[in-house]
This record gives C-alpha cells, structure tokens and sequence, in this order.
C-alpha cells in the first residue's frame, strides 16, 4: 500500500491573504473553495472529521466577504476556516466525544471558544476527530504526511486538518500532549496556553490542567485565535484570561534559553536529539546564552522534577475523572475502550487525601519552574521524541509535551525540526500567565530557523 | 382562594431515623413511601418538580434497603430521597434549564456531584425546578408555607420539596443568593460552601461564583450530603474540596460573632430585623461577644465593601455569562425572557479589562474581610430581608445572601427566625476553606435557639 503521501501537505495560513481581502482581489469565500478543494483532496485518506457542515460554511463566509466587501470584517479572521475538536460543543453541530456511548449526542449550544470565535467571523467547516474522552484511544485519523502513522492525539483530526490545508485552524485541548505532540507530527504550529487563560465552558476536558489550545497554519494564525477567544470570552471563570496584544507580538530574541531534556530525553531518537542540538546552536551562534543542565544549578534541579510530570499527571486526571468513568460505566462498559476500563480500575481506590498531596506536589515543582524566570527567556525541549510513528493503535510518546500541561505554563510547537524525512516539532515552553512573551521568543526562533 | 396551608409543611430529615434500618425497624424504601406520600399531597400545589423518576426511585430505595438490611450500606445517606436542581445533569432524565430553548434536553450522563451522590447510595426521585439559566425568572413553583408566596429562587424546587417533605435533601446552586434565600423562605437548611468546595462539573453555573450547594431537612443531612459529594467527586478540578469530618462538626459555642447589616438592612422589615436582635441577644446571653460597626472598627471597615456585593457579582456575572447569551440569542431570542434579554443588552458592551479590573476588586474585598477571622469566628446575620413575599413573579431580595457569594465564603441558612409567622433564616456566614468551622458555630447556634 503506498501511504507517504506523493502530494506534500500544505497548510493554508489566513491572515497572509487577508490584505488581498480588503484589496477584493480575494475574499473568504474563496479562500475557503481553496479548503474545501483540500478537503476532498485529503479527507477521504486521513479521516480528519466526524461531522461536516459544508453548506453552513459556505453561507457563513459568504457573509464574511460581504462585511469585507464593506471594509467592515468582524476580526481579522472574520471568515477563517477553523475545525473544532468534538469534545467542545457546538450549537449546530453534534458532539461526540470519540466515544460510540455519546453517538448523535447534541448540545445545542456553543463552547465559550466556538461562540466568541463565531462572534470574530470564524467559519466552522466541521468538527475534528479526538481520541476517546480526549484519551489516548485513537480513532482512526490518518497523518497526511504519512497516512500509515497517527497524527498524534488527542486533538487528532484538529491537527491533520491544518496541516492537509482544509481549515486555517483548529481548536484542541491538551491535559498531557494533545496540542503539542500532534503540532509536531503535522508540522504545524501548536499553541497550549497557561493553564485557564482560554474559557473551557463547554469543552468536555474536565481536568485541572487541562487548557483549550490552538493547532494552526501559522504563527500569526494561531495567536489571533487565542487572542480573538480570550477577548470575547476571557478565560476560565474567576481567571484574567490570555494577555497580550491583538496580534502576533513582535518576535523578540532573548538573552538566555534552558534546554530542557525532560523525560523525554531517554526515549528520544538520535536523529531528533540532533535536530534539537542543530536548532540549538544556531540561536548560541546568534548569540544566545544556551543553559543546560549541565552548565546551570537551576535547570539541573528541576529537570528531576519535570521528569515526574507525567505519572503525576496522570494520577492528578484520574482522580478529576474518577466520578465520569463510573457515570460512563453504569451506563454501558462495553462500550468503553480497554484504556479507559484500565483508568477506570486505576482511579478506584484514589482518596481525597491523596488527591490533595499531588496538587500539593504540582504546586511545588510549579514554584520551582518558576525560579527559573529569572534565569532565562523561555525552555526550548523537543516537542516529540521524534518523527510521528508508523501505525495508528497509538498517538505516540508524550513524554516531551507533558511537562508544560504539568507546570500550566505556555508552550507552542515550531514545525522547524524534521526526523525520517518528516516533521518534528521544536517547542519553546515559557513561563505563566506571559503567554506573550513565550510566543515573542518563539516568534524570533521560528524565523531564525525559517532561514536557510 | 385558600393559599395559606392548612397542613403545615414537614421536612423529613433523614439521617435521623437511620438508626432504626440498622434494627430493622424501618427501610429506605417505607422512607421513600412516606416521601411519596407528601409528594401526592404537595406536589399538586407547589410544583416542585420538572421531571420525576418514581419507579426509578422505588428500585434505588429497594436495593439500598438490601444494602441496610445486610449491613453494609454505602455510606450514611445511602437510601435518601433527594432532588436535583435541573440546572445539574443527571444520567437519566433530561436537564432543560427552566428554558424553552432546552425542553427535552439530555445530557446522558452525570454531573460530577450526582455521580457522587448516587455512589453513595442516594436516590434521585426527580429533577426540580431551577429559574430559567437559574437566573432570575421563575418558573411557577410555590411555597408550601403559603402557596400565594414565591419559595425563593433560584434552586425554588429544590427548597420547596425538602420543606414539603418530598425529599430530604435537594442540590442548589448559588452565584448570588439562589440556596440562601429559598433556604430562609421555605423553613429548612442551606449550605452554600466555599467557592470551588464541590465539584460543579456538569452543572450548568460557569460563573466563577457560583457554588453547589445543598438546600436539607436537617443540618446534619446538609453536611453529611456536601460531605459525601466532595468524598468521592472533590472539588472543582485543582480545588483542595470541602474539608471537614466525615459527618456533622460537634457545636461549637463561638467567642465572638460579628452580626453583618449587609446591604440587605435597608430593605429588611421591622420584623425581621427585631427577629435578628432577639436572636443575639440569646448568644450575647449565653456568652457570646457581639460585634457589630458600632461596635468594631474592622466590621465598620467591612460593611461598606460588601454593601457592593450586588452590584460588582452582577458586573462579574454579566461578563462571564456573555458569550452564552450570544448563543443564546442566534439560537431564538424569542424564547428567553425578558430578563435575560436585558441582562444580554447589559453585556455586550463589556470588556475583558473591564472584567479584570471587576476580579481585582473582588480579591481586595476578600482580603478585607479574611481580616475578620482574627476578630471573630463567624459572622452572623439574615437570610432574607423578611418572610417569601407574596407572588410569584420574583423570587425576592437577595441583599442579605449575596455578600457570601461575592466573597466565596461558607454560608448556612438555619430555620430559626419568623416573620409574618412564616419562616426566615438566620444566617452563619465563615471563612474561606473553613467551612467545617462555619458549620460547627451554625450548630451551636441552631441549637441554642431550638430551646424554647
């Protein structure tokens, strides 16, 4: 079977034509016959949608080139494509959650973020296939730069959406690495906020650490969604929401990065450990201080810590989640994939008091994270422990992406790297609530390594 | 018509008679058939409940009653009759938000708390009425202590059953005064804990005040109810939830209590403000020092700060609710209320940094009042500016509850005071993440004005 594709994804990144918008020598509509052209290229082979509403788009961005036609758009993405990860609800639109027991199931309303991106002009195209619960059970969507390996999950249909051309973005959610780790099998760009910077009204991604995030054609695309959300629907209840201005921050070289190796670094291949040294030396040739732990006190001490982020995630979400798996259970187990019985099982005898121990242990290597503010910019790590790997019964290892969702920190996933020929994501992990200036910092790599 | 009751409206506490299923004497599913029989009698003329599950019940009670009978029931309220407020989802029966634009909604599954509760073994006769988004516009139920009177709102049905003896507890929410106030109205306990205590996953009250809160036939079922909820479903995800002993605090006398006017003094009858005087003056009899602005400078510095609590909730609430009016209204304005119309009109022209400035305002009126706890060991103060008034039409001034809202603070109503020979609460109002202590001073006190 031949599976690596012969025609090279492309994302089709929005706000770079948006001047031809205002100009009429392009408009919405178009641009999204262009995705649609792109969805009946690439749908049929990588599987990234469970509901489509092609008319619906079509007379939405109709209504956005006519409010461009007047010089009136919305935001400047009145009239992007974007597909919306089917654990967030949807007005108009079924959300199933990637789990047969909630087939058909309708809310009837929006999210937060899909009613505020509605609000900016956005054009819902479909919803975008998630692994179950937004776990780690796939559901069968292909990569399109491979359609024998995973696009990585959970946001999976999300991040293959965007990186085959049929959506300018896409909304994920990630409480491990489901925004990251498929950023970085796609080769696009990935962006998972401070923790509750993005309101989660509506997102069915229950867990504290737990962030609405962003899968997106480009840097610029990504930010003015989460900023186009945040603006209109702030961040979860009771917190600030995303900071920062109304477009792409200006890329801003820093002084100092921690190279963090995280667990990840174990399973990582040579070829992607060599991407990252490449990457690295080229911003210490642009005369960045490279901090490892090797050569600084602070990286070396919370390297142990971050390297715990995922088993302690993981009893954090499964005590979040304990009382869903056993309203899912009394319902119909059968239905349940083995991971979440496994979970299930797991969760059961979990307390409380142990609950309250490992928020108390986050809590603690959050503060010491923190430290390091003030002696770098941001951490740059892998996004992924290499190229995205063949077969579709796992969404791959998320030891790299875990540590951000652990810390609530920001993160954005470069697609600057490449492993096996394919891409491999560079991630720029920055510090909480300057969600800005991790992606100032990001901006200025991203361009550095566009470079030739 | 005849509305004042000629049958005086019996709350039938459960934790009570569980002795006697120990013996044998008594079942939880006789329990439930004496429940029943007051919902024949009541519910014709109060209208408590939306949906009802009377058979679903009567199996539930059958299988706890086997769980007592071989001594092993799952927890102490294994077999309550209980209500849920139809803003909360449950498995099996549909959630509609006291709106048209949700008649027949299904959530299949459970929230978070109702999860919990049936772990426990409680037995969910029916889904109760909820104001319409448990806002402000009544649906209908009356108050069995005089059924021309509003029971209070917005958890009305909730409150109105357990006074009738339906159920011997009910959920509420409350983002305002939504169990504080129906608590007070219908003659029974309330319990709206700190912010974030019980896990509200699943219940349809995003805003960052709100709280689960549980609305009983006695103060040892409302704790025991919170208890078991935060037992085994938590907090909000991230929050530490509802600490305390896994069952009712022993009374604790309190050295001092600080008696809180609120912005609710102006408003409150002549009656109800003597019913309060007498009611300190018993404490101050027994002991206990009362301080009051006129009195102490930090409950002076405090009155003016809370005497804002309406208007700056209603600012914070308008903006984190906005996006879901919006989406609301593209679905059919038409089905909204006139209410929520005017809330919608009210917050569209909010911003993000509007809001935050609102939030910063909040924590400052929280730290003032944390002051308090050096001074005191609780506060104590009105439920209600006086008896249900008379109509259906409002749900009554929620001057007095509010304050505990806008700070997140525990808050109990107790059945203590009368006015215009109906029921009024006098209300206990503790510190953040104290809620057992709130609850230990509530009981000294509900027993203190018990005595004759």
């Amino acid at each position: 079977m031949e599976t690596v594709s012969e025609t090279k994804p492309t994302p089709q990144p929005f706000l770079a034509v948006t001047q031809a918008f205002r100009s009429g020598a392009d408009d919405p509509r178009r641009f999204l016959e262009r995705c649609l052209a792109a969805l009946d290229l690439w749908e049929p082979r990588i599987g990234a949608f469970v509901t489509l509403d092609v008319a619906g788009a079509r007379a939405a961005a109709d209504r956005a080139a006519e409010r461009w036609r007047n010089g009136r758009p919305l935001s400047s993405i009145d009239g992007m494509p974007i597909g919306i990860k089917d654990v967030i609800e949807t007005v108009d639109m079924p959300t199933q959650f990637g789990s047969p027991l909630f087939a058909g199931w309708h809310s009837h309303k929006d999210a937060a973020s899909v009613a505020a991106l509605r609000a900016a002009g956005a054009v819902v195209v479909g919803k975008t296939v998630t692994t179950e619960f937004a776990m780690s059970f796939p559901r069968g969507t292909r990569n399109p730069w491979d359609t024998a390996r995973t696009p990585g999950g959970s946001s999976s249909g999300s991040a293959a959406a965007v990186a085959a051309g049929i959506v300018s973005a896409g909304l994920g959610t990630q409480v491990i690495g489901s925004v990251i780790r498929p950023a970085s099998f796609c080769g696009i760009y990935g962006f998972k906020p401070t923790a509750h910077a993005l309101n989660r009204t509506g997102s069915h991604d229950p867990q504290s650490q737990s962030c609405t995030g962003i899968l997106a054609a480009s840097l610029a695309d990504t930010w003015q969604v989460a900023h186009e959300i945040a603006d209109r629907a702030g961040g979860d209840p009771g917190w600030p929401g995303l900071a920062g201005p109304g477009a792409l921050p200006a890329a801003r070289k820093p002084r100092r990065l921690a190279m963090l190796e995280t667990a990840g670094w174990a399973d990582a291949s040579e070829e992607a450990k060599a991407a990252l040294h490449g990457a690295a030396g080229r911003m210490a040739d642009a005369g960045v201080e490279i901090l490892t732990r090797r050569n600084n006190a602070i990286v070396d001490a919370i390297e142990p810590d971050i390297a715990q982020s995922f088993d302690l995630s993981m009893r954090i979400n499964d005590w979040e989640m304990r009382w869903f798996f056993r309203t899912l259970a009394e319902r119909d187990s059968a239905q349940l994939s083995p991971h979440v019985r496994g979970r299930m099982e797991q969760s059961a005898p979990m307390t409380l008091a142990e609950h309250r121990t490992a928020l108390l242990h986050r809590d603690a290597i959050r503060s010491a994270y923190g430290e390091l503010a003030s002696d770098c910019d941001a951490c740059i790590t892998l996004s992924a422990t290499g190229a995205a790997p063949i077969g579709l019964q796992s969404t791959g290892n998320p030891q790299f992406a875990v540590p951000a969702s652990l810390l609530g920190v920001p993160a954005l996933s470069l697609p600057r790297l490449w492993a096996e020929s394919l891409p491999l994501g560079l991630q720029v992990v920055g510090f909480a609530d300057r969600d800005a200036d991790a992606v100032a910092v990001a901006r200025w790599i991203d361009e550095l390594l566009a470079r030739a």
